[in-house]
């Protein structure tokens, strides 16, 4: 079960590799940009949770598999811009699963520190959607999930389900499970019928 | 006393929140996006100190209260410019307050921690305009506070003023009390008068 | 020996205080701003490095030298200015041994912290350039190192260098000699030779 969970955490890390590749090449940045860029949207998140919680070592530093994992992604990203069209629906499927797995896994790990219900949601929502921030203000550009899109609610939304559903009684595993697919399924239904919050 | 400042400080993190709110609306975020960008405004700066000075838990996760203030605060403004004028000159007023409470209370922190006064001065300074750096950073635009106006010069006068009448024997608390008022009269001055420092 | 380093540390931070004033200057900031600018360029790559290693208190806290070698380099560059032209060519020089120096020094400290050798490249690489990423985003620009010129790149070469060249059994001392020549050597000949990265 736990291998289970770490090999997903690593595919998360492989697609957001793979879309902070994307947008560096879409800046023009050059190979070492690209490699920067794709690893700060892949842990960038996870770093600043870590920090906030001053959890040490950081987890990349403890383990550094998930930056293999980067240079690996942003490689074949760019060998497979060369040859292959953009597969936009299976990034934007990955995506949603990487958002669903980094949020409920820094979910759990706000809890494994003691936190309280509301910082549980907070350093769960910042560990899916810190790394496109950081990526974002990398680019220099007003970062595109404070703007649009059902992206962080959508992370927000299944953490809260997860921890509602543990208050209830549900096993935490099967809990946890709900809270997963709850935002992958909110995520993917917001792209295809288009749901926004209100902006101003 | 304690909860005075207690309360003043939830002042200057309801008026801040509500400068990142009208920050966020002008770049047309959406509903999250306005609220990330108010958190960011009223607990960036503190966030930062308490890293830098390895205070944990930093200050909002173990209280937070400071969390709902901003969340509050962002509904309200929202709400407020719905149906009414932005009251522009109460808002620069209340600024100029939480920027006194934010420098003063932060060097407080910074004091207590042993650093000396160079760094009490940079933290009190950091914990003051750290949250209006990250809300420009965020927008995508050099930070204002970097580009005119007699701001975070206000809160360095203010707090070396505390240190020296400290030293000169007048009662910690008396110090404070002018320290803070210092900085209100000075920032309100400076925005009267279009003060400047020099700029290149 | 440590003198010597302990020098050409502070020779370092003056450097890059002088290239963060002159970007200051670039975008039109303040005084304050200028300072700014000018010690986030200088400080910060050290600064995150400190904080992602737990290392307290940060080195800046610890001795404030840095901090008056910035408002001194800033201060000389702005006067400098006014009445001569800008000597590109050796700031371009004192760049490289700026970058040269940080980043070892960099990687010195991750080593004394015991982490293994590619979270030693990425620390060194981090201090040696992460006050120019910092620089760059508070200037609202896409980073310049992320988009051309050999520049992370001659730091990492010039640590793995070091660490190869020690493995080999080569006195510790000379083989961190060889990775700061190295690095001047590298980014200095990419200039000269306009090398740069595949960019996209």
């Amino acid at each position: 079960m736990r291998l289970i969970f770490y090999i997903l955490d690593l595919i998360g890390v492989a697609v957001f590799a793979a879309s902070g590749t994307l947008a560096a090449m879409a800046s023009h940045l050059d190979l070492l940009g690209v490699m920067v860029l794709a690893a700060m949207t892949a842990i960038g998140g996870g770093t600043v949770r870590d920090l906030l919680l001053n959890r040490h070592p950081v987890f990349w530093i403890e383990d550094p598999k998930p930056l293999l994992v980067i240079v690996g992604s942003a490689l074949f990203t760019i060998l497979w811009v060369q040859v292959l069209p953009i597969p936009t629906d299976a990034l934007l499927i990955a995506d949603a699963l990487g958002l669903a797995l980094f949020a409920m896994s820094g979910a759990k790990v706000a809890e494994a520190q003691g936190c309280r219900a509301l910082i549980v949601i907070l350093m769960g929502t910042l560990t899916g959607v810190g790394g496109g921030l950081v990526r974002d203000i990398l680019s220099a550009k007003v970062p595109l999930i404070l703007r649009k899109d059902i992206y962080a609610t959508a992370a927000i939304a299944g953490i809260l389900l997860y921890i509602l559903l543990k208050k209830a009684g549900m096993p935490p595993r099967w809990a946890f499970g709900a809270g997963l697919v709850s935002i992958v399924v909110v995520r993917l239904l917001a792209i295809q019928l288009g749901l926004r919050l209100p902006s101003f």
